[in-house]
């Protein structure tokens, strides 16, 4: 007789060909892929919940899932079923039981994303980077960005959808810079549909010189999309990690 | 009245999708999609040579090549020309004026290609590098390749073509080991078909226990490639780098 066993389950996957992670009829999302992968190796359909809901062509490193379902495999032999019969794209990182109850989008701390801009030409690697054609200045990139701490309210880098709230308390925020590469990373309680790819597009602004080093803290202010740079593309936004207080789910 | 002038380019290019670098009828391949380019931006149609003829789903951060065209644009502005019209999996690096009769095939030094193999299921990054499912052992991956140095004949670890010199120099080899990734680099005067893949293949059985640490000794000493390892997949070996003695053509 096989128990209900919950799961907690980090997974990565190239966004690129994927609709986003999100179920949508006709679509081909993660989280029908992840679901049939369960489907076919613990012979139940069940829904997975996810701690970061990504857009199309947004890419994971540890994405974090929930499920329930009964199983009487081990945690090791389940991952290597998993993987055996997921595309190539996705890939379970690890896999473990969790206390009954747990739900990755409820019981996450806060999710850490990474944003890669590149200011070369690029073949190799091109679908993990956005390729700016223009200089930008890393110094203005920082001071753009510098108000993004603490207790804010993102509505101003939200797609709209008007009587939701806003607030999310960014926990830490910081750029690295190498030869080519300007990368970005922010960790926050919670995150909005294309709030990083908001905040980017209106950094590359200010570091453009098209608008002032104070551009993020008015839209931070006012709440004004309309003020905000375009968005920037999804292929540059990776999720790296959620946390949970207790441990690490994810790899940086 | 334009003057014929011959260049120096460096080629960066995703493998993934290209039948290899050289001109294959009914095919795509690198060096038809460069020629195309070339002729939409110079008027001309030329051929270009390259320093390493890269198979099939292999890729190249620093391929080298050269031809001679008449052309009355900077440097600059033919750059920017071709990567405008080049697919978004060839990029030019850099492109500069050469002297007259230079020949990226000849007049190459040496070439450092880079093999990454990963012990991890993997996602993102899937199709640049080789995914092996078992263990392997850091010190005897060194141990195997230890005899790749100095004055070599890889004659059994070429893809047969019974009438030809296998004669090589290999200046430098190293591995570089991180958490999942187990990275070859090797320069030479020169390579012969599937020769690194060949040599990743052979040191991968030394190191998961299946041959003998002396294989690549053996091979190298009886030229046998019936004792050879099966070849590494193309989707792990980039050409990163081609020196000319008076400066780097490249990026490593």
């Amino acid at each position: 007789m096989q128990r209900d066993i919950t799961f907690k389950c980090t997974v990565e996957y190239d966004g690129t060909a994927f609709a986003g992670w999100q179920v949508q009829s006709g679509e081909r999302t993660v989280q029908r892929v992840v679901e049939e992968a369960i489907g076919r190796i613990l012979g139940t359909r069940i829904r997975v919940v996810a701690a970061g809901r990504t857009d199309a062509g947004v890419h994971a490193l540890g994405q974090v899932i929930s499920f329930t379902a009964p199983c009487d495999l081990t945690m090791a032999r389940l991952r290597k079923g998993l993987n055996a019969v997921l595309p190539p794209d996705v890939a379970i990182v690890s896999i473990e039981e969790a206390p009954p109850g747990f739900n990755a989008r409820y019981d996450a701390l806060s999710r850490t994303y990474r944003y890669t801009i590149t200011t070369r030409r690029l073949a190799v690697g091109r679908n993990y980077a956005w390729q700016v054609r223009y200089r930008l200045s890393p110094e203005l990139l920082e001071q753009a960005t510098a108000p993004l701490a603490g207790a804010v309210n993102l509505r101003g880098f939200s797609k709209k959808s008007d009587d939701d709230v806003y607030d999310t308390i960014i926990h830490r925020n910081n750029w690295t810079f190498t030869e080519n590469n300007m990368i970005f990373e922010i960790t926050a309680v919670r995150f909005f549909q294309h709030s990083v790819r908001s905040i980017i597009g209106s950094a590359v602004e200010v570091a453009r010189g098209k608008e002032s080093p104070d551009l993020i803290a008015r839209i931070l202010k006012t709440g004004d999309r309309a003020l905000a740079g375009p968005t920037a593309p999804a292929c540059g936004l990776c999720l790296v990690k959620v946390d949970f207080g207790e441990g690490t789910y994810g790899r940086l």
